[in-house]
C-alpha cells in the first residue's frame, strides 16, 4: 500500500460523539471491524484508512444532527455512497464518523414538463435511469460505476457521454447541503439559469464532502432520443484515431460517446467479453437524436474516419449489438485485471486540451514501453480525458515505486501541456500534491481561505483536497 | 432616481490611493466629472453613484498595482466594462477607484483545434465574433448589448443562445482573477473538463466583481454551423405559445433561439423596425445544424406549432430575412421606448421552471393590466426567462412607487413558483433584497462567508451581491 498522511485523532472528542450517536441512532449506529474495513475502502493503492463509527442516515435532519454533534465536539464527519471513488476520498486519516446515505435512496420528485428531478443523495443512477424509463427520460452521466448521485456530485463525475451531455457540473442544477454547523442551505431554486448570487451549486459539486454533506440534490434530465446507433472503427495508430477525434469536434458532429481503446485494451476486452475485434487502436461511437440525424452523424464520422486510415468501420441501430460493444467497454477494468491475475488496477485520470491529446497518449505509450508496465489505455477522448490502467504488484516494493514515478510523470506531462492532473475522478488524498503543481500557490490558498471560512474547525472529510 | 444605499467613505484612504495612483498612471487617471459619472452611469432607475476616479488600465500588473494600493489603505475598487449592467453594478456606493478595462482588448490567443480562446477583459463580443469568423468559429453568448467579455463573465449574461448554448457559466473554462491582497490567481487550465479543486471558476463567474477582477478570460467557443435557418409563429395567447415552447424542450428540438414577443412587444418592433408582422403573440426562432437538419428542426416546430394553434408560420435560411428579424428583436428596447417617449424603461427578469412560465407570464400580463402600466414583454422562454419593460415617468413619485412595488411582486411570484429573481441580470444593488427570499438566511450567510475569507476588507465592488 502507498502510505498516505495521517492527522492528529481527537481521542476525547470521538468517544464523546461516538456515545452520543450510538444512543441516538441505535442500531444503525455501527462500528464493527467489518463494517468500518468496508467504509474505509476505496478501490485504489491508498492505505486504508478506517473511521471510528458508521452511522447510517435516513433523511436530513439525521445528517444535520450527526453533523451538529460533531461540529460541538470538532470531530470528522465523512460522507460515504458507494465506495467506488478512486482517490481516497472516504479514508478517515484523523478518524472520525463515516455517514452512510445509502438508505437515503428516494426520487422525491420528478418534473418530466422541466426536464428535472429532486433525488436523495443515496440513489444510484441506474436505479434513477430505471425510475425514468416508462417517461421517456434519462439522466446522461455515466460514470461506469453504479454510483450514487451523492458521490458523483461531490467528484463531479462525468464519463463516457460527457462529450456531449457535459459533467456533474452542468447536470446538477441546485443541492441543499448541511454545512460545517449543521445548518442546511439550499444553493439555488429550480429555473434553468439564474445570476442570483454566486454560484454555490457549482462550488459545492467537486468539493467532495470537504465544504457539506449533500442530503438532495436537483438534476437535469433529457428525453430519451428517438434514435440511438452506435459505431466502431479500426485506427493504424492512437495518433491516427486522435486526429479523427479532433475532427469530429471541430466539425461539430453532436456525438453522444467517442472512446478510445488502445490495442492492448482491445486485446484484453476481446479475451473478457469473448469479441473478435481487431487488436488495433479503436474507437467506439455512439450517436443520438432523430431517426435521420443519427444516419447522418454516422455518415460524417465514418468519411472522417477514413480520412484518417479508418478501417473495419461499422455502425448499427441494434440494441443488442450495441449493448454488448458497450458492455465491454464498461468492463474495461475487469477485462484488464485479468491480463496479470493478482496484481491491482492503478488508474490515472489526466485531461489535456484535445489538440495535446495524441501527442500525450504517444508520450505515454512511449514510456510504458520503457518502464515495462502492462497498462491498457482507454479514454473519453471527446473531451481529451484518458486513462492508463496500470497493472502493479504491490508486493513488489521496487514495482510499486515506480509506478508512484510513473503517475506522477504523467500528471506533470498533462499539467505542462495546459491540462489536468484530474479530468473527473477527483482530488481525494491522492491528488493533493499536484493539485498546487497545476493552479498555483495563490489559488490553493484561495480554495484553502473557502474551506475555512465554510468549515473552521475542519471536520468536514478532512484530509482531501486542501489543507483545512 | 430609487434612492440606494449609501456607506461610509474612507476620505483619508481614497485621498492618500488618489495621490498615488495619479502619479503612477499620469493622464490615465481621470477625476473629471463627465468621466465618473459616465462610469456609475447603469441603465436602472437606481441612483448614480460616481467613484472619486477611473483609472484605465491597460494589463493585469496594472490591475494588480491599484488592487494593491487600494487594499493597504482600504478603498473600493470597481470594474467596469461598457457599463451595460442593469442593477447599479458599477455604481461606487462608498467611492472609491473605477478600474476601467476597456484598454484591454486583446485576443490573446485562438486554439481552432480546441474550440477555446483566451481575451483580455475589455474585449467586447461582437469584436470576438469578428475575429473568429474567418476561422469558422463563434462565441454563442448574446445579451444584446455588445457587452465586455469581462462584464457578461462577471454578471453571467447570457441572452438569446443560451437555451441551446447556456450561460457564461457553461462557456468560461477558467479565469485569471486579481484577488483583493492584489495576487493573480489562474482558476483552471484549459482542458475541457476538470475534477481539480474547488470549481473557483464558476464561483468567479457571476460574482460581480466583488470577490476579485478578471484579468484574462478562457472561452469555450463553437464552430459556425453549416446551416442557420430561422422561423416565425403566431399564436392565439401567450399560453399557447408558452405549450408550445414547452413540447418543443421536450422532445429535444435543439433550438438555437426561442424568443417570446407578447402582441404589445410585436406592435413596438412593427413600429420602430417598420415591419408588418400580426399583432399577436409571436414567437421567433433560429435553427443551427447541418442542411437537412436545420429543416427537420424547422418542420418538426412546425408541426407542433400547429397543434397548439399557431399561424402565419413562416421559416426562411435567407440571411437577409433572418438578420432583419434578429435585428428587430435586437431592438425591442429601443423600440419600446417609442411607446411612451420621455419614460424610462425598467427591466425585470424573473425565470421560472418552464413549467410555470405560461402560469406566471398570465399572472403578470393581468397585473400589468390592473395597474395600467405600458410595458411589453420579451422571453427567453426556452429557458424559462423573461423581461418586462416597464415604461416609468420618473418625474411622477406615486407611479415610480407603483413600478417599484410591482418589481418586488413579480420577484416574490417567480420565487415562489420555485424561480429566481434573475436569470440573467445579476443581483447587483438592485436586487439584494430579494436574495435572502429566494435563498435563503443560511445561504446568504454561506456567501457573506466566501466574500469575507477573499475580501475580508470588503474593497471589492462592495454594497453588491452581498453586505460584505
Amino acid at each position: 500500500m502507498v502510505i498516505n498522511h495521517r492527522m492528529p485523532r481527537n481521542e476525547e472528542g470521538i468517544a464523546t460523539v461516538a456515545g452520543v450517536l450510538k444512543q441516538q441512532f441505535g442500531d444503525r449506529f455501527q462500528t464493527g471491524d467489518a463494517i468500518r474495513e468496508q467504509h474505509g475502502h476505496t478501490t485504489t493503492w491508498l492505505e486504508n484508512q478506517w473511521p471510528d463509527a458508521v452511522v447510517f442516515a435516513q433523511n436530513k435532519n439525521e445528517i444535520a444532527a450527526i453533523v451538529k454533534v460533531c461540529a460541538t465536539h470538532k470531530v470528522p464527519v465523512i460522507p460515504f455512497g458507494t465506495g467506488t471513488s478512486l482517490e481516497g476520498h472516504v479514508n478517515a486519516p484523523a478518524g472520525g464518523i463515516c455517514v452512510d446515505v445509502m438508505q437515503m435512496d428516494k426520487i422525491l420528485a420528478v418534473y418530466p414538463d422541466d426536464l428535472s428531478c429532486v433525488v436523495q443523495p443515496g440513489v444510484t443512477r441506474e436505479q434513477l435511469n430505471t425510475h425514468l424509463r416508462d417517461q421517456g427520460l434519462f439522466f446522461p452521466i455515466d460514470p461506469g460505476a453504479n454510483a450514487s448521485l451523492g458521490g458523483m456530485a461531490a467528484t463531479s463525475a462525468s464519463g463516457t457521454n460527457a462529450v456531449r451531455y457535459g459533467t456533474m457540473k452542468d447536470n446538477v442544477m441546485a443541492v441543499e447541503v448541511v454545512m460545517a454547523d449543521g445548518r442546511i442551505i439550499r444553493t439555488a431554486q429550480r429555473a434553468k439559469k439564474s445570476s442570483a448570487g454566486y454560484d454555490l451549486t457549482r462550488l459545492m459539486v467537486g468539493s467532495e464532502g470537504t465544504l457539506g454533506l449533500f442530503s438532495e440534490i436537483t438534476l437535469k434530465l433529457q428525453g430519451i432520443p428517438e434514435a440511438i446507433s452506435s459505431a466502431r472503427c479500426t485506427f493504424p495508430s492512437v495518433d491516427a484515431a486522435c486526429q479523427a477525434v479532433m475532427q469530429v469536434i471541430q466539425y461539430g458532429i453532436p456525438v453522444a460517446r467517442i472512446e478510445l481503446l488502445d490495442a492492448l485494451q482491445v486485446k484484453a476486452c476481446n479475451a473478457y467479453s469473448k469479441l473478435d475485434l481487431p487488436e488495433e487502436p479503436l474507437l467506439l461511437l455512439e450517436f443520438h437524436g432523430s431517426d435521420a440525424g443519427v444516419i447522418e452523424q454516422a455518415e460524417m464520422f465514418g468519411s472522417i474516419a477514413a480520412d484518417h486510415g479508418g478501417g473495419g468501420y461499422a455502425s448499427t441501430t441494434s440494441t443488442e449489438e450495441r449493448n454488448k460493444l458497450w458492455q465491454a467497454r464498461h468492463d474495461a477494468y475487469w477485462a484488464t485485471l485479468q491480463l496479470r491475475p493478482g496484481a491491482m488496477g492503478i488508474s490515472t485520470d489526466v485531461c489535456v486540451p484535445i489538440s495535446r491529446l495524441a501527442e500525450c497518449v504517444s508520450h505515454v505509450q512511449k514510456r510504458l514501453k520503457t518502464d515495462g508496465f502492462i497498462s491498457p489505455i482507454v479514454g473519453h477522448v471527446g473531451d481529451g480525458n484518458f486513462h492508463c490502467l496500470l497493472l502493479v504488484d504491490m508486493e513488489n516494493k521496487d514495482e510499486v515505486a515506480r509506478a508512484a514515478a510513473f503517475v506522477s510523470w504523467l500528471n506533470d506531462l498533462a499539467i505542462s501541456m495546459d491540462g489536468t492532473c484530474t479530468g473527473e475522478h477527483g482530488i481525494g488524498q491522492g491528488k493533493m500534491p499536484y493539485l498546487e503543481r497545476e493552479l498555483g500557490a495563490a489559488t490553493v490558498d484561495a480554495m484553502i481561505a473557502i474551506k475555512r471560512a465554510l468549515d473552521p474547525d475542519g471536520i468536514m472529510n478532512p484530509g482531501k483536497v486542501v489543507r483545512g
